[in-house]
């Protein structure tokens, strides 16, 4: 019996979610306000970007999420409201402090995001009145709204949603995401909003929430560029009923699993939708040391500029993989390194002992030719390992990264 | 007065330092083997590729480099002997073997560096008749032979002399080295070869390369990536006979940046001939904690696939700079930060505490036609400071590292 069903859902299906996405005018058009409330106060959880430069609505978010508890997720796209200042980090305040209003809620128990343009002061007057505008006009059916309002460069919505049995309950794991596309004349940003009616302990939905991020979000690269914007929050509301999850609930395996379901499929449609991207690059690394090991080999590889540009030329090189797994840092036995190329169909073992195999070049160009490979690394060193996932490298992302004047 | 003069010399300029460059045929065409001989036993020093991949070559070069002394160096190119195993290690030796029989010196004071396709095992009749050749024709007349027998893709022979007087004794240090230009099916390799016939401490030469290395060749990027072969070796024969030079050495700083700008002059020819690059970029961070700091910042910039791509579509974009500094893992505080951008004649402040500052656009454009362009990062936290060199991403780029099949 599945422990989990996938359906055709969003993050308002879980019990006890309103939301909505409207145009307000931040962009020339497409929706760019979107407000996920839940009907009552919910356990919070966020991990937010490591970068210094962390925007003024990241600052705030990070100091509203201390309490542990949130009830509704403001944001806007268009303007990411990153590299601005005093002012920046005032607005996003006056931003919280409308939906607040509109919403009869406490200050504290609201998150803000935002994502677009940065060095760019936000349109308040647009915003505050958007943000009135928002607050009217949620209901249970406008999670695929708010999934379409927080999108950028992103070619289509991202969302998913579970549901499985807890206590004999029914219990829905949603979410929605965009992607991190970047677009002139700067940098956009990933973020992901993830609803449940699980009832949760706080601590350990952040818990959940940190282990997801580090082997989810934080193993997918499109250029290695880390946002100022970054965010992923989620809100346990306990409408399910369920006992209360944490380590010892006798079906948290099951709550686990489908939680990291729901985080892994995001971070990978982020991925497969990366600018200009032909391929999709899963790479997993076995038999490490240490989880941190596998995961720095995995991010040397699909952050290779070589291996990235060999794969948009159907090229099995494995001679940039073996480099790139050789800068990475770690302290490994190359001598003891194999590697294997492919795809569902079939695997190729390409490096043995850390050197090349003669492999047939027929069999490596058909596996080439697929969009999706796969690249496993096994290091013969411990009994670790850790997946990432990322794309290649073309002439279509020069072109839109860089040549957009042309 | 001058401190150094640079003028049109090679390897060969200094006393006493015979050299050869000849066709052997590990290349279709064009010069594969290069060999540097002192007519005495030097002063040796070396600094290696961290790649724990490293080649052959450079661990047999590992082992010879103990002592501390060295009486040639010994290059083929066409061929990287990485990833060959045992059989490429016990090649190399044969390589030395063969080298210090033909010139009748010790094993131990031969080092050997090979740059090319990697995982293809040498032509071993090839190289040994080659090499017993290459030990018949040398001259004091043959550094431009050995500068060019070391290129792969490089497009121009990349050398530089400098002399400069110590104890009235007239003094010189030259050096040659190849580029990290990719090559299909694998990546070539950071080559540098210093010589001169100053008088020196053996552990104070070692020093002073080490240190060289860390602000010069380590500070240069293509594309990150860091190749298995990546040798830079030095030797030092004595022959100007001034008074033995170490730190204690009253005209030592003269020594020092005469040897600095040897380094600095070779490691920014090898970006300047990077792969596809229409822009040569400098990042200079100053007031920073450590060098440590600085270093990382300059690199994180450097190494951002938005930044690079950026400048290749001529767009000043400041918040793709700021992002990478935000995300180079160094600890500081972005209020503080003043990003410069220009060249030359002009230098554009474009970010002041941390935001975008009100520069004309016309200005900006003006600076951005230029093919040198210089970022000024003041961080206003401390005394250190770094610089490092690199170029942009071009469509070219892709092409000659992904799309060669088609």
């Amino acid at each position: 019996m599945e422990k989990f069903q996938v359906f055709d859902g969003d993050i308002t299906s879980p019990k006890g979610f309103k939301a909505c996405g409207i145009h307000i005018g931040i962009k020339k058009k497409n929706k760019d306000i979107a407000l996920i409330v839940s009907d009552v106060l919910a356990e919070g959880a966020a991990v937010f970007t490591t970068n210094k430069a962390c925007a003024a609505p990241v600052k705030l978010s990070k100091e509203n999420i201390q309490g542990g508890k949130a009830q509704a997720i403001l944001v806007n796209s268009g303007n990411a409201n990153a590299c601005t200042g005093k002012e920046g980090y005032e607005n996003a305040k006056k931003m919280v402090e409308a939906a607040a209003e509109g919403l009869n809620l406490s200050f504290e128990s609201i998150l803000v995001a935002s994502t677009g343009v940065i060095g760019v002061p936000l349109p308040m007057d647009t915003i505050l009145k958007g943000i009135n505008k928002a607050t009217k006009v949620l209901s249970y059916e406008g999670g695929l709204d708010a999934a379409e309002a927080i999108l950028t460069t992103d070619t289509g919505v991202k969302k998913i949603a579970v549901s499985l049995e807890i206590d004999g309950e029914e219990v829905t794991i949603a979410g929605i995401a965009k992607g991190s596309g970047m677009i002139h004349p700067n940098m956009a940003t990933m973020l992901a909003f993830v609803t449940t009616d699980a009832k949760i302990k706080g601590e350990f939905l952040q818990k959940l929430l940190k282990h997801a991020v580090d082997r989810t979000y934080n193993m997918i690269t499109v250029d290695g560029d880390t946002s100022t914007n970054d965010s992923v929050n989620a809100m346990a509301n306990g409408m399910a009923e369920n006992a209360m999850l944490d380590e010892n609930h006798p079906e948290i395996d099951k709550f686990k699993e489908a939680f990291h379901y729901v985080n892994e499929f995001l971070a990978k449609t982020i991925v497969a939708d990366g600018e200009g991207a032909t391929k999709f690059l899963e790479v997993e690394v076995q038999n490490s040391k240490s989880f941190a090991d596998a995961k720095d080999i995995a991010m040397s590889i699909l952050n290779s500029n070589l291996v990235k540009t060999a794969f948009f030329g159907e090229d099995g090189n494995w001679g940039r993989i073996v480099c790139s797994i050789g800068y990475s840092g770690v302290d490994i036995d190359m001598e003891k390194v194999t590697v294997y190329l492919g795809n569902e169909n079939a695997m190729l073992k390409i490096v043995e002992e850390g050197q090349g195999t003669a492999y047939k070049e027929d069999e490596m160009e058909n596996i080439l030719k697929h969009k999706k490979l796969k690249i496993l690394v096994d290091l013969h060193a411990g009994v670790e390992k850790a997946k990432g996932w990322g794309c290649d490298l073309s002439y279509e992302y020069v072109k839109i990264n860089g040549a957009y004047r042309s």
